[in-house]
């Protein structure tokens, strides 16, 4: 095998540069303190845990978990998500804290490397955990605070798709009692969106025509209010209605948020299903294929911990949001750049200057010492051409370009 | 192998609580914001590098970095710095930008699981490089940074340590000529700090009586300018000579810059002689045993990535500097809480002043639905024990006092 060349870096992660860290630092800035405002306090845990612990209690695939041995022979995993260790926190830690917690964190995550191209092994996450709060309220909260959030990171067109794992559950069991494999089958459909695939099973599956019309009319549950109606009456299925139930509940505390024009309700959306246990919902910005959030209830993560509790949640895909804003960062406001050059006599007017603009505000200012004048001072040539004329000029015309200002100390 | 407990994670690495994680952002903030008026400007690399490309470039000991096997049996380690990974930054991806290049970071980074107790695994640096000049206003410009950065970190009370590791290469060279083995003896010594062991060594030689007293001398050499003068008439060696010479400019631009309280010259400090060529610095908090900081000239790594160039950088040891804070807390300032309750039928109104509140600055504000008052509607009862009186209390008195203001719509 040969050696990876000096510039080379391992697949599916990156350099973030400089205009590409601020745009990140400013959504990352302002998520987080949209965030604080709503109660939430910043959590950070390690890069690395047990797969025994936390690596099995993700919701990532199994084999999209970046493992490796420690040196005891103890396989540890690079965090995949932020849900499992907060979990874990929350349930050590945090054991003597009172429930409800608010936890939020930005925090990069891992994917073990996918031959696929372009998938991205090491990313961003921006969110926030609500434990131990079982109520639609809570539910709602989490998804007004999605709204807000994405607000806050500069989206402006987006769309919150709102479902609920029971009702598909639900409906499934009394539609295909017993037959738990074809209902994941469908299941599996529905999360990846192959509404296709989806209609092909039904009709294989031989079931009565107006069950399987029934089941096929989910995929045009899309929409308002009204949608709710309209499930409730396709399933007498207990859990399905307790979950429409709960599902109109977090809508109505929406309308009382004031951002009902961001959600649908999508009874097709149905997120990890091993996973989720309630509410579940996905944010789509206009113009862009990839969800930029995802978020939903999940009540049996904390059990895993030996602390049952209630949980909801969402995480902003912080890359993907970095997308967009590079798309329109015309707005972007740069500090002045500032360039103070002196030859060494002057070294220190031109250091006090440096030091009475880097008090103000949105500056940037850098110091640079030049070879002085011929006839100056006895020093050796700099590495600046210096231009002809009657003044002194110490700085090249396309150094000088970079700043918003050069001031000169001769 | 018995398998960890739910609660356990991986020997070495930690969990950071709100309030820890509020100044350690503070911390990042600030200093970050004291480099970026400097002229530096934020990078992100991957968590990740290949072994054979920044692993072996970096100052970290092999044996201390964590290295493991991608799924194509590469060996990659988890960044163990910034510096070399910034270093193969500026040799590829800004290959094209001019110099000096201007760069800042914060960032975790990782060393393999040490068994010594407290060790850490990961922890946070924050830092900054200067690459492509080589003038001793640049080496001064990074020690004044360090002085800024600290300040900005809020350490009240540090002094700077200046050493080069020029100069004890050349008195070394001219004092045991070819004696390669044992120069790097002594040196080891002083990194150590190990004064008497460097005492023994050089009683252990057997050197002339004056070369051993010559040798013995330089552990005195710690103080103002006059060191740099003291240490001249030491060593008539070309390299230790011109070692001092650097020095003292950065020590007259150091003056200029109106720092000189901080800093004092110890020509004892080495820093990591496999790796600094030139100036190294240490920079020490009073109160505290270890460094808070450290830095140096390293003009031979970028050569390692095909863009030979000079460098000067440092990073200052974040996680010592939070230990530093969390002594000091007292004057952290938190923002204002606010609880609002409601019952379901005020949803509404109560949403509507969260909203309100949250415009304003330094506030975070809870929100919760609780059960309404007997009689009011007809609800199931809410976990909130409900105090008797006229009023409606909708909120415990334990619960209330995690607030600075509770306001209750019922």
């Amino acid at each position: 095998m040969s050696k990876p060349k000096v510039f080379e870096k391992p697949t599916g992660v990156k350099d973030y540069l400089p205009d590409t860290v601020a745009r990140l630092r400013r959504i990352e800035t302002d998520v987080l303190e949209c965030m604080r405002k709503w109660g939430y306090r910043q959590i950070i845990t390690p890069t690395l845990e047990y797969y025994d612990t936390v690596g099995v209690a993700s919701s990532t695939l199994d084999r999209k978990l970046f493992k490796l041995l420690d040196k005891k022979g103890t396989t540890v995993v690079l965090r995949s998500d932020m849900t499992a260790p907060i979990a874990r926190v929350v349930a050590s830690l945090l054991k003597d804290c009172e429930f409800p917690l608010r936890l939020s964190y930005h925090s990069n995550v891992f994917r073990a490397f996918e031959d696929e191209a372009g998938r991205e092994a090491e990313f961003f996450q921006t969110g926030v955990e609500l434990v131990g709060d079982d109520s639609p309220d809570a539910d709602a909260e989490v998804v007004a605070l999605a709204i807000a959030s994405l607000k806050a990171a500069g989206i402006r067109r987006f769309k919150i798709a709102l479902g609920h794992v029971g009702f598909l559950n639900g409906l499934f069991r009394e539609a295909l009692p017993g037959r738990t494999e074809d209902q994941s089958a469908l299941k599996e459909r529905l999360l990846q969106r192959d509404h296709v695939g989806y209609r092909e099973l039904l009709r294989r599956f031989g079931l009565d025509e107006h069950v399987r019309e029934e089941l096929e009319s989910i995929l045009r549950l899309r929409g308002g209010q009204d949608i709710c109606e309209q499930a409730r009456a396709l399933s007498s299925d207990r859990m399905a209605q307790e979950a429409i139930r709960h599902l109109c509940e977090v809508w109505n505390v929406l309308g009382a948020y004031g951002v009902s024009e961001h959600v649908l309700i999508d009874l097709t959306m149905i997120g990890d299903f091993t996973y989720y246990t309630g509410m579940t919902f996905e944010g789509y910005a206009a113009d862009l294929g990839f969800p930029v959030c995802s978020g939903g209830r999940y009540d049996n993560l904390l059990q895993q911990f030996d602390r049952p509790a209630a949980a909801t949640g969402f995480a902003l895909k912080t890359n993907r949001i970095l997308e967009l804003a590079a798309r329109d960062s015309d707005g972007e406001k740069q500090p002045r750049k500032v360039l103070i050059a002196y030859v060494p006599g002057k070294v220190k007017e031109a250091l006090a200057r440096a030091a009475e603009l880097r008090a103000e505000d949105d500056v940037a200012v850098e110091t640079m010492r030049v070879a002085p004048p011929h006839g100056v001072e006895n020093e050796p040539a700099g590495k600046e051409p210096l231009s002809a004329g009657g003044g002194y000029r110490l700085i090249s015309a396309s150094r000088g370009a970079q700043y918003d200002e050069v001031i000169e100390y001769v």
